[in-house]
């Protein structure tokens, strides 16, 4: 059973990135965790990070996992052409975010053009969103982890 | 530690209530998963419902639980005396929904007025919303747990 | 054949209550004009009124019967946890109201959040609308009645 | 007694017309409903259909009727022509629909122009709809029929 | 030198028609008024009432006279075909209307999809805004008149 | 009988100010001709011009004119000051505008703040506006003018 | 001459809520001040707090007092349901808050739905908003107090 | 095989009208064309124009043509009566139109309210429009023709 | 301690504006009542009225008084620059109104610009708003009164 | 004469993603069939997909091609750097959809912000669209083909 | 070669008001600035403050300067008056804002009226927005300074 | 010092793209000028195209200079991704545009998602709007320079 871990735009920053928002917990730190918490669970991750809208499309398009967990960073907010992709391929998709998008500021943090396609959302719980998502990933899958 | 697990209008219904939305698991098999959940993790979980909003602001105030774990159902959508209820005490408090509400037909579903004063949402998994809000309120605690 | 019929807030003040709008006749009067005409018809009529949106959802929660005719007063344009009891119980609702609410000088009056899940509505004849949701109930509830 | 029921666009294809909307009762069949009913509670009616907005406001402006029931269809929500011709003439409209319009699936089709200027609006309950609409012109003509 | 002065729907019913908005002035007073202030000012005047809305157009089409006056009635609001009518012919328009539109209770009244395609409007002084239109639509006409 | 005539904000630079707008005629002009159908009317007009909404307001309510008619400018468009001057005062109030604003390509013109008090409206004519205005002014000061 | 003080939902925990925004104050002293007010302005006070929107409805149906001073809590900006309460009773309400709801950050605080139907507001000044509600309470009731 | 290819309101005046938006050519031209095009596919046309929304709806139920390709002119933009006609007739409809309606100055014109009924939609093309929405509407009858 | 008063436009004409809102009582009334409960709880008040914008700008910048009462009257409702000049000056700001602004008819006086930058508001009590205003600018400069 | 057609996000998949929506034809076959038709028609075509906003942008800069018929997939509904790299260019752009995007479920389907820039737009025919959209372009680029 | 600086409403505040925004440099220094700056350049500056629409409106219209750079204050976001006096004058004129207005907290001041007809726009940069705007001002008038 | 300035998607056509909004002067000719004028400063500059929103994002994340001038292009409109990116780096950034976006004839052109985030911004003033820019990052960046 493999799960691809997508990061979106800016998330290649964390830690040192407003880290009043998004705290000081660098991305290597969250694979990491994620790897750990991958081998107990018995399954293997996949982490990948991009700026570029067609990089992380491309990567849903080809990726030989079952199941995704995906934090699509800004690109959350407009990026149609990343929700289409996530429509088109014919897996569970997990949508994860660091900080609760639906309390931010700014109003348009709180809508999600990819949430329609997606299998359900976990957001607010910094690096533990991560692993939180990948627990729901497993159950989506049909593994009945948790 | 305590967690205080609260239940929304027309949960109780649950199993049998727009099962194709909401699935046939009913309320007490998911109030037993989160007690065995809650052994393993070493915490202790109570857990109520109410159809009543007035019953469910008292219930946040005089809680003695650390944290608080909450499905406020269709409240979610128009209850701003739940949310200043959530604002007014001092315990980190997790939205949890069994179905995925950015992803529902209905647009007044997209938008929790609770969010804002809720440390982080999970939606989308059924009744694995729940547990997974289980691990997310340990963490909010600070007792490390996962 | 039992047929519910639900009153909900204010509705209690009829007869006094704005009578410009709603006209004088009081509720007990409403009542007593169903009953008579559940009579005609051979069915029986059970009638129930409550200022709590609670106490409304659990009445829909435990109803013996099979069909509803229900004045959600207020209640009807903001009450999303009365239009989720509505469409959790698997029985036909007919929304009834004594003014024509379309039609009154408040926007808000124009939009029910409860319609989207009822059968039908009727609006504007004052306790009529209240005997004619009765006859609807009855053909919604396939006994031919009229 | 004369009462005038007024069918708008596309109404003479009921019965064929998107059946899973609107059934597949025929004009014909409910304009006979509607006699039979007449008959019974001794007032004569007059039905009309037309898919021109001014042939409609035509037959408004010179109708001998008391009281007119009426299904504009489609023009309901953008007519305000038919809107001033129900405000010009003196006499009491019940505005009637075979489907609950607040309840579909476009959100055109849940503001009617014409509300504001009706007695009182029933929809949902398909032939039906104009029978209880007959029931209610009677009582807004002050014949205190049922 | 002709004009052309078109009457929409429901203006017809002038004199009898909500006469606290529209006073008791007769359409045919209306016009014979124009007639009078028509040979005052050496002009010709053709004046034509209609409750639909093809046959405003039509007659836009095909009049002879160089310049028209309108009161669209309620078609105002809604009818772009109108309004793409009086843009299809190459000559003056006035909209003319016996209220202030701008000033009546309902916001519909308050926007002109004519307006933004005619030469000016005129609204709020009864058969006055008429007479004034005569002499604006002179004026249009290059004739100097006033 | 007297007439106030009150120009708002930059109507001085009529003449030369956006002239495909506002053509060629300046002020003066305007002033002028007013006075000559004043003559022929029989009446006296008076005519003010400023760019400041204090000094028109001041205007509005220390006039001994009988009827006002009023070009505000821009004013027309937020001045709510100015409109709740015009409803204070206890005389009838023409509203005019050189250029059709209801056809002018800015949305905030289509829009008067004033229209809701005042009688009526004249738009598009040019200077002709403001000799339609004096005219309407007259009738609706009971004097039968024309 | 009695008056009735409702307080509604999360105001029972004033003094620890948020005290930032709605300061150190309890409930307690809030009632105590108000009580030595009305005993110099020579009336009677009766105080009452719910989280309930039914128990403040049937408040207001049932109370004996002329006069009510009412805060609302976040009821305020969606309880339909208290607006129709406020309108079907026949006495003066004065609406009170702590804060200052028109300058709140939550835009959703700035609106009123009760305003409609009260006599007046007051807000932004903290227990004091209660004691100027109270001496206005007396003026609505004709005392001529203050 | 026949097809029905029907012209809206204000088309007659086709190439007289608003030239530098809709060109120089006849609707008689265009006629020509596709009798022209319908030789060569093989296929009968049938043209018809009409400034009436209801004798638009009228042919739309009487047709006997197995496709209808229509340019419905400004009634695409309000007429839900032509709508629901569209929806009717179980046929499949090609939108036409002579300019790019989504690049029009005038925001109105970028609506469609038959679109979501029609089977597909060619605008900007001028006459050729036409030309491909018969090709389309024979693909559309399974004639596999282009 | 001294204290400034200041009245916005149109409140010149209190006492004959609109009497069926606003009252009969005069500003000089008005002013004279201030000046009496000014004397009882010992403080001296200033008052001022403006049609000018600017001269109440020019006011708040230069006064001596340590607090403000004002009624912005219809500026309260756009004049973002006397909102600033408010936010300018350290000092605190009561805004009061005659008339319940939030249950006036017109939506735009629903919404005041300046609230933002106010400690409070008083609003529906006529003369007594600003009585109650003087007590609450008595205790925002912590002087204690009531 | 070259033409360009270009391919936008997840068409790529065509033939197995959402087949519902899209069919079962492959961009492969797309791209034959448009071979085809263009040899019959006496052009070349070049083909190009690219899930990369980027690089279709860059593709429209550098393409050697005389006109460009393009599906922009879901870029087609917030890429305005697309919009702009189209009224860069010099060249005619036919807008090519295989869904009728005006009659999808999505309300952002139905809005094209490519659209006011582009020469034309054909919708809703499959394949199809692609094949009228190359025969429109050889139409606007003045060969008169069809 | 004359420039005018105009300053609007509360910028004469400067130094004092609300400096966490717009800082501790006073208007008297910004003139300073202005006029050291003008001299290298080699052009006469001109300032001027007023707290008055109409003093800055007879501004624009006597400057005897080509040129002219503004700060309208919060006049910017209203003054549609303001906004018609730089379109009525044929000078360039150069926006200037002390904050960054489209990144200030208050969604209103994110709209510019008078950006529509400004030659361009400086914020954010304090007072050297003001030194830009003199360069610009320069370059505009065609000077070829920076 | 150096200074990075970017250039967004299609500003490499810069002197033959819509050359009656942006000009004749091509990128090549910007970036000499900024040159000249960098040596002046005594600074560095570094300029860069590209039409990749995820090679924008790239460029700031990996820039050694200390401040950025940024013309985003279109992604100024939607491009979230690229405000996050901007927020992230802890570096001044400079806001400019060649035309004036607030007074473009497109809506969205109006509102800047990358306002919010940038200390200042420039825009109106063609290739000099880079040049002030420029001067604005040295001040921006401490130096003190213009």
């Amino acid at each position: 059973m493999k799960i691809l871990v997508l990061h979106g735009p800016n998330l290649n920053l964390l830690g040192t990135r407003e880290t009043s928002i998004y705290g000081t917990t660098t991305l290597d730190t969250i694979n990491e965790r994620l790897q750990v918490l991958a081998d107990t669970l018995g399954v293997e991750v996949q982490t990948m990070q991009s700026n570029h809208e067609g990089v992380l499309i491309d990567a849903l398009h080809t990726t030989e996992a079952e199941v995704v967990v995906m934090n699509a960073g800004a690109l959350t907010h407009y990026s149609y052409a990343l929700r289409d992709a996530i429509a088109a391929i014919k897996k569970p998709v997990v949508e994860v975010h660091l900080s609760n998008i639906h309390a931010r500021r700014e109003a348009w943090r709180h809508h999600s053009v990819i949430a329609e396609v997606c299998d359900g959302s976990i957001a607010g719980f910094g690096a533990l969103s991560y692993e939180l998502g990948l627990r729901a990933a497993l159950d989506l899958a049909g593994t009945g982890g948790l």
